[in-house]
């Protein structure tokens, strides 16, 4: 183990075996066991990427990757031990190309880090998962968010990669341009890799000019059906949608507890739109017309401060519902299903829940027919643990028998390895054979996405 | 040989050795030279692709997936020989699902097949490559064209795929769902591997909303560096464009010829905006005012039968180069460039051309970078290949060094593999190591995008 550390040191600036840090290295928010790893590093450089890897290779030590720990399928967590690298100091923007829409960063560059850097240029990156998540973490697991129903998800927003494989080669797949046809997609495959394959040294991505002008409409409903099934309607009906977000009654009450608002407890749709004052006043005319055949209240903000209070609710959901349980771990379901699938989804999710007697909450990005089912549980509490999962596993059940994914944008982790043999029986194979090319001795983050004989 | 045509018999209803359906399908019309198959096959079902693999196997026989011909790198000309297996019979629209915004169709199905079905919904799909091709060719090579500046391309459109592969097993790579991060992007993979790795038979792509108004605003500049820093200034301004393709003097002038069309032979902007009445309204106000500070004339349409004669230029463009050069055979240069990089390549690609004195046309989706420099040539004229050649090369070494692909949306096929070594040199291993672990025996388009050891 010494020697581990001493050539560690050697080839990295900051090497940690501290208690404190490598406890925070040993688990997330979520349910998920913690187990610490053998030692912490926080590279600067590729070459020190480089060598991290010849060291773990040497000493046959898992390599895990790390970005700030909001992933939420246990990602992160150290569980056959070994070096997790802290991307927390290769955090430069290294080219900023406003001429191309394009920015290249290193992959421990947190997504608000990069905006606030992009602002002075009028440009934007629009991948939002929530947490203030590093890019590289972002591209790891192909996140997505709120703003994926207008922009897409990771995969469409990077360009090209640099990436130091178990071989210590650096490898860069994509082009610098904004298509190419040239071979397979090799650049995809590494976003939403989880960080089984390789670790990221730089990432380019394409960025967007700052919309003009938002507004926010807030809808409530007596039914999450009824909202779920506006969303629909708002989307059939070809609106220009930035996010569409829905939240049920239970997350608006936990949200308002938390937060200190006073919003109505009533299943609710979030909607942004943007664009020149003009194209949202067209949009809002839209939806205005739209909601006076539904059952709902409607209110419409456009002042940024109003605006922001009102998205407040949705940030907060995940941190409130942490809150009204002090002490409990938190499970996100993570769904998606074909659109016409939604409003069935959310209802039977909702009766599984009450079924079970389990306190959840239900919010997500309608837009994508991606919803999240919220919990808190005690992860030392069996019987809860064993509820939790039972519920996870016939909402799963649902969405896969009607078309749909076990995971919209966390990514299958530890959390979901069962489920995804279940989704993608046909092409696991695949899956394990490009595992088995990139990393022989199964050297990154080894249980996470699939298990291999190392 | 007739065992193999027996065989065939046995598993697939037409099988044919007809000499004029073989020549026909031993060549493109672009400047590759042909190679006669052995056989060719029209196969109705799933069950039948995976008969003629089983077949090709026992024989030893490459197998090369056929839609309608229209690739320009040479991937449907079986150099080896072999089953030539053409999809026209398998042209099926299994299922329309307005209410998912999806649709399933056999890869037999051409674009304006599917169009034409999907009109009545309200609804299209928006991948345009110019010709009439098949949804399994365009899957195959990641197919774009004139919409992608807006929607994407098709491996944004691509849902889920069934796809025999090598072994006889089918697999269904994606998901019906909007998104997903459920494990390694398998079904990426299949996109844009242009027939080398497996052959589709069922293909599920999402759809869009017909725009219900578009407006056409064409755009002539004394210099071509003019017409495309006005693409440039267009899209970093922010306007929402559908469409924006530039044509030089030269691809205007053969149009004119072809067409009996009166177009002013100046280098052109072709722009579409598509929305409602009033967001087209918006966007045309913006490029009115844009356009006020340029050196140009700016003509606007928004009668439809005005507009197709305007979009009749770029779609006759291809068409009018070789009709210009009778007995000639077509090569299209295919590099993508970085935004800011393309006035420059444009003017250095017709620089390269002008000191070749070669007759070219420059026409192109500047909207993302890629332009095509359209040259005719006798492909039995060593000197005039040896030209085209030393013209491409030099084309495809500018882009490479700054920062683009060797091909856009044409593929790499049999033309650009030397291209793909250069540009991909890093990953060319990977690329290798998928085809081995899919079609270990190289059965599948043998010479496509790489040469491996069958």
């Amino acid at each position: 183990m010494n020697l581990l550390i001493e050539e560690l040191k050697e080839v990295v600036g900051t090497v940690s075996t501290n208690e404190t840090i490598m406890e925070h290295h040993s688990k997330t928010f979520t349910y998920h066991k913690a187990s610490m790893p053998d030692v912490v590093v926080f590279p600067k450089t590729e070459q020190e990427l480089i060598g991290i890897v010849a060291v773990a290779k040497k000493y046959k030590k898992p390599i895990i990757p790390y970005g700030v720990g909001t992933s939420l399928e246990a990602q992160t967590i150290p569980y056959y031990g070994g070096i997790v690298v802290d991307f927390s100091e290769m955090n430069e923007i290294l080219a900023i190309r406003p001429e191309d829409f394009t920015v290249t960063v290193q992959p421990g560059v947190t997504r608000e880090q990069l905006n606030q850097a992009l602002k002075q240029y009028g440009l934007f990156f629009p991948v939002d998962p929530g947490a203030n998540a590093t890019l590289g973490g972002m591209t790891a697991t192909n996140a997505s968010g709120t703003n994926a129903v207008k922009y897409g998800t990771m995969r469409q927003q990077v360009r090209k990669l640099r990436v130091v494989l178990a071989s210590g080669e650096v490898i860069t797949p994509g082009a610098d341009a904004a298509k190419t046809s040239a071979g397979y997609a090799v650049k995809e495959l590494f976003v939403g890799s989880e960080g089984t394959l390789g670790l990221f040294s730089e990432i380019t991505l394409k960025l967007y000019g700052i919309e003009e002008y938002s507004a926010v409409a807030k809808l409530t409903f007596n039914e999450i059906t009824d909202a779920s099934d506006a969303a629909y309607q708002i989307l059939a009906g070809g609106m220009k949608v930035t996010k569409i977000e829905l939240l049920d009654a239970e997350t608006i009450a936990s949200v308002n507890k938390q937060s200190g608002l006073d919003l109505k407890v009533a299943p609710s749709l979030l909607i942004e739109v943007s664009g020149s004052k003009e194209e949202v006043g067209l949009q809002l005319a839209i939806l205005k017309e739209m909601a006076g055949d539904w059952t709902c209240d409607l209110q419409m903000e456009t002042d940024s401060l109003a605006r922001a209070k009102l998205w407040q609710a949705r940030h907060d959901a995940a941190l409130s519902i942490a809150a009204a349980n002090p002490g409990k771990q938190l499970m996100f379901t993570d769904v998606c299903v074909p659109l016409s699938k939604l409003s069935q989804a959310i209802l039977y999710a909702r009766q599984i829940v009450d079924k079970y007697n389990m306190h959840a909450s239900i919010l997500g990005h309608v837009g994508d027919g991606n919803f999240h089912v919220a919990m808190a549980i005690d992860q030392s509490n069996e019987d809860e643990v064993a509820v939790m999962h039972a519920i996870n596993d016939q909402i799963v059940e649902f969405a896969l028998k009607h078309g749909g994914t076990c995971t919209g944008e966390h990514g299958v982790g530890v959390g979901k390895k069962r489920f995804l043999q279940k989704e993608h029986e046909s092409t696991l194979f695949i899956m394990k054979g490009i595992k088995k090319l990139l990393d022989p001795e199964n050297l990154f983050s080894p249980g996470v996405i699939l298990d291999v004989e190392g």
